[in-house]
């Protein structure tokens, strides 16, 4: 039975919403929880008929969202530095952390270290299209990247999309300005045409193709993949709160609302984060989740399956073999 | 009277659309109209009453969607080519065109020059906002920029946003992939030290930010700024696919959604490009706006009349002044 290592304190949250999420999550699959925290704030919040899958590893310091990312391989006592410690000690097989995630790669890249050949690890996150999911990545660990990394971005995302995702020929993509090869700026000239040894490679696809389902990995730097997950969490927030403000001022459309609340709780349902769990760290020597500061307990209990999965599927050693191959 | 020469051919509808447009402006504001175009077929779409506002320039060629903006120069018988000549000729004082905007921005940086002072012209845009707009710039014309670039760009929207936008102190933010000084890739790490010069630079915001009125003008390359409009465009197209699909399943969603027809309709408005014209090209020696290709008559009407208040605002010269300064 896996072990996951998992950090409870890091969240904007605190423990609870994370530890409900592992309780959830063992309702559904029995695995070995190592809660890394505060020992005796955890333990109540633990039911009887659970405590066999749990076992603590205490660590009193929480690394803050206001703390610099460099400083988190100093900070030994904090329970994102302790969870990592697990894996690389063998005592776990994955960390699941909604705490700094600059943190987290930073000490999963220095602490467990990178897969053979990769120069660079990247967070990968799923995005909802109008039929399933796209793989962004990377999104927010990498601000200046050279052609040679996108072009493994790119090797490990279509790993994760056919190991994971179970996508049998995933069609792989560069995000560009422009569908055309001649389009782009100069690191994704230069990266369009390393990309081109990539057997599912398809060619540029722009913003818009994250959305309407015609890619499954889409390649960035983690500057763009950062400004597009947040630009789109505006506009869909944004959406909601102009209907929200203009539906309070009308009585049949108040009513029309409450008659379509059902379709609205769907789509919320398919366009929430919280149901994808967590972003895997892609390239590193150990299985890393990266779940939300503002997980709630079910983006927990995702990002608790999400490591399950990416233990079963091999990922790292499949990533090695891929890349051995250029 | 302004005379405004029109690309009458360059849209991807043909003339029709954009003629429509003009005879809306004309309706509402007097302005000399120059019509530059395949003159015989132009001519049946005018109306009596308004003959006296518009004058034609035979053109009868159009540069196409799939040319390259770098042949834009040789084709000396596109209605682009011939538009923009009409400004440097002095015959307009600006030209609004729906056609291919790399030409565009190629013939009016290299015919009509750039602005003392300028390095290079950037297109700025208008995004809907919870409360209002917020101009973003560049959107497209330049995919890698120096920190010197971005500068210029933020000065230039500012003064766009005063004169214009008639904003008295406009918020001029940097995208980042975080607020704080720290956050930011080398170039945009560089460009916030330099942007500290501009009284009313208000620190780095990210993608949300354009969103939730927080930000007047928001700065970025040309890369980020396409990468920002077309994911955008994609949220926005995947929630009302998502929820329509979804309505059509369900009686009473169905039911709900007739009711809500009117709320649907003016939060439509309220996000519609079309709206808010076309994209003010900065930074060049004339007026130029850009309109999307797929414009209608609505958003042509709309451009014509952010010529006509880009003239009367004296941009150009502000623009020239506030640049003198550093």
């Amino acid at each position: 039975m896996i072990s996951i290592a998992i950090d409870a304190m890091g969240g904007d949250f605190g423990e609870k919403p994370i530890i409900e999420g592992v309780i959830e999550a063992l309702n559904v699959k029995p695995f070995n929880a190592i809660l890394v925290g505060e020992t005796e704030k955890l333990k109540p919040l633990i039911p009887k008929h659970l405590e066999q899958y749990i076992q603590y590893e205490e660590a009193n310091e929480v690394f803050s969202m206001e703390e610099n990312a460099t400083d988190a391989l100093k900070r030994k006592e904090t329970s994102i530095y302790k969870a990592i410690e697990l894996v690389k000690n063998l005592k776990a097989s994955a960390v699941v952390s909604a705490g700094h995630s600059g943190a987290s790669m930073s000490l999963a890249t220095l602490r467990l270290g990178r897969l053979q050949n990769v120069l660079r690890p990247a967070i990968a996150t799923l995005m909802p299209n109008i039929e399933s999911t796209t793989l962004l990545l990377d999104v927010g660990a990498n601000t200046d990247c050279k052609s040679e990394n996108l072009f493994q971005f790119a090797v490990m995302g279509e790993v994760y999309a056919r190991e994971v995702m179970q996508i049998s020929k995933p069609r792989v993509a560069l995000l560009s300005n422009g569908e055309e090869e001649c389009k782009g700026n100069e690191l994704t000239k230069e990266t369009h045409q390393l990309m081109k040894k990539i057997p599912n490679f398809i060619g540029n696809a722009e913003g818009r193709d994250i959305f309407n389902a015609n890619v499954d990995v889409l390649v960035c730097d983690g500057f763009s993949g950062n400004v597009i997950l947040k630009s789109c969490e505006g506009v869909a927030g944004a959406i909601f709160r102009i209907l929200k403000a203009d539906i309070k001022q009308n009585f049949l459309s108040k009513l029309g609302a409450v008659l379509m609340k059902p379709s609205f709780m769907r789509l919320k349902k398919k366009i929430d984060w919280q149901e994808y769990g967590g972003a895997p760290l892609l390239g590193v020597k150990g299985c890393v989740i990266i779940s939300h500061g503002k997980s709630d307990s079910r983006a927990i209990k995702n990002a608790i399956f999400q490591a399950i999965h990416f233990n079963e599927a091999n990922i790292n050693e499949a990533i090695e073999n891929e890349l051995a191959k250029f």
